[in-house]
């Protein structure tokens, strides 16, 4: 079989490797497609050299369709369509309060342990979660990042009739408005890529650069001046974090969804004044996979026009260059048969 | 009648005037104690000069008597003991979505209008809560910055069993200590002033120094590891911003109570980390007021170790440059019938 390995250096590698036999507790799959994640492309740059284990597999996003089973494997059958939960939760204590997804130990399947940019992964079977007959593998591989955004909508307790900005039009910020519109909210994107917000409003959207626009006017016309009653913080900059106490309205929540690095300024001040709340939201857990893969599988959201391009696995190195070179792009998935 | 007025300058002067009828919706209060607030001293500082109105009575933190009152006033006797909830939310708007304590029209009874540090007075029927004959006036006192504690620890959501940390064991610290301990939490306050540490102590509180132990360790140590369930930020500098992020288990919520006048650098990483939740919370709503008279009328918990100075009025002046002086005192009352 193919398994491609980043070796550090901004190289991948595909190499010839025997299919091995799934362990007891773990089933094979033979992977359908895999989405190319902003954590791949951040190993691929080295910035995660200390924590990955070169050469590895990596890759999180992914469809698939089981292979063959280990022999304490139970409720699962080969060929049925799957998608991987990529959290090794098995060393959670009683001091995580049962919050495992989010655990102290959390080991991430496709950083700390090898991923699925291969033709067949092994992964143990609890991290499991299967799919529809019906379910189509290509979109299914956003079953993973669709996952965060249910998971940052589920968290923000949005509801129908109230307004939602997402600040960031990226691939994540796309899927939590696409989620937050699916609850019946207002949904305003804020992004400041013209190709993005030009992608924003083909899928639908009311998209709108804070640059061109005074966008907390935007916000407050739109709401009667309620202003947002939820804020998604999908940018991950500076502008973003200033913006974010501004669009809220009193009592307005704002969830944290970006990654920032080091400690940054924030206005202290109009979470006292406006009584705002600051949620931190981190991956999934198991109800916001499922919700995805419902979402997946009835398909009533602009969920293909997502996928930017279908590459095959071989082309691995090419396809982390191309990714470089086109910030517009959106979804880059890879075949991993091809 | 006797009236205090800030006159700028740091300086109080203590008029006679006359005592004025109530108008139509007001009543007329004999001011038996009033408390001085951090707020207060900030005006006797200067640093609100801008805001309020010189010459101008202050001071919100008060209990007295129904002296007289206006004649579309219902439900209110001469001779009933009263506080007065000094928000005046009479221009909410539809945009404040029902949450009138920080509509953004507000106006600060007491700041942005005349205050309490006088014999008598006048207020619109609609601040007003009954006390208990039994309700001692002193103690009474305390239930404007009591209902500031009581708001915070039910923002929190602290339950029973739970470990809450006070960051910053001033007046208002200690008083969301008693009332997250009486909710039936694990209370630890941290607090930098050796004296406020002793006071602490006295109060029947595991007080510590963050300069002198390992807070983290000595947290996660009581906890079996858990860390924080709530942390209170009533400090308001930015080593209690750095330490809220530490000490904060998995799932934990931190109350901004402090209020920080510029942006402050925020570890945004760890909310997302172990999806912490910030929740800004300003003043008190009405239950939090019924929640204060209650804990006072009791009288179960140490609030009377917390009155540190009882002064007459006419002694204003004196009584705030001693606060100055003497920053381990906890609450100074005036009396405002000597
Ligand atoms: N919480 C989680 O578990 C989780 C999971 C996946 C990704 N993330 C994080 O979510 C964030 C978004 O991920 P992504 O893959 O969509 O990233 P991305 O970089 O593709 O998207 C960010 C977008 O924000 C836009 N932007 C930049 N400045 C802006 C501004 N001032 N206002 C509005 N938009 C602005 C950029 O143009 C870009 O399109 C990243 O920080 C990522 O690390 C978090
Ligand atoms: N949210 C509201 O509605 C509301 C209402 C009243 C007061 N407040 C605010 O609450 C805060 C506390 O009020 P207060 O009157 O008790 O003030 P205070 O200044 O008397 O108390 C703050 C305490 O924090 C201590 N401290 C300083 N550095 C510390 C550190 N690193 N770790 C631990 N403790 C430290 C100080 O020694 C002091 O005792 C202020 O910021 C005030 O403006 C807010
Ligand atoms: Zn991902
Ligand atoms: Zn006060």
């Amino acid at each position: 079989m193919k398994a491609t390995q980043y070796q550090g250096n901004q190289t991948f590698s595909v190499i010839e490797k025997e299919i091995e036999a799934p362990k007891n507790d773990e089933v094979r799959i033979k992977v359908a497609y895999v989405g190319v994640c902003g954590t791949d492309v951040h190993i691929y740059h080295g910035m995660m050299d200390k924590r990955v284990q070169i050469p590895v597999t990596i890759g999180h996003e992914m469809s698939g369709v089981i292979d063959a089973i280990g022999s304490d494997v139970t409720n699962f059958s080969i060929g049925e369509k799957v998608v991987v939960r990529p959290l090794d939760d098995r060393k959670a204590k009683p001091s995580d309060k049962g919050f495992n997804h989010v655990c102290e130990e959390l080991k991430f399947i496709g950083i700390d342990s090898p991923g699925a940019m291969q033709q067949y992964w092994n992964v143990p079977a609890f991290t499991l979660h299967k799919l529809k007959v019906t379910t189509d593998l290509k979109l299914a591989a956003l079953i993973e990042p669709l996952s965060v955004a249910a998971h940052d909508v589920r968290l923000s307790e949005l509801k129908k009739g109230e307004t939602a900005v997402v600040l960031g039009g990226g691939p994540i910020g796309l899927l939590v408005a696409m989620v937050a519109k699916e609850v019946g909210a207002q949904v305003i994107i804020s992004e400041v890529n013209p190709k993005r917000i030009q992608k924003a409003k083909d899928l639908g959207f009311d998209a709108v650069s804070p640059i061109d626009i005074d966008l907390v006017q935007y916000v407050s016309d739109k709401t009667e001046g309620r202003k947002a009653d939820v804020v998604f913080e999908v940018a991950g900059v500076q502008p973003a974090l200033d913006m974010m106490c501004e669009i809220a309205g009193i009592r307005g929540r704002i969830v944290m969804v970006a990654i920032h690095g080091e400690k940054k300024p924030v206005d202290l001040f109009k979470f006292f004044w406006k009584e705002l709340k600051l949620i931190g939201a981190r991956v999934y857990e198991k109800e916001d996979y499922e919700k995805a893969i419902d979402l997946i599988t009835t398909n009533e959201l602009p969920f293909t026009d997502m996928i930017t391009d279908v590459q095959p696995l071989s082309n691995i190195q090419q396809v982390f260059e191309n990714i470089d070179n086109n910030p517009d792009g959106l979804k880059v998935l890879m075949d991993c048969q091809l």
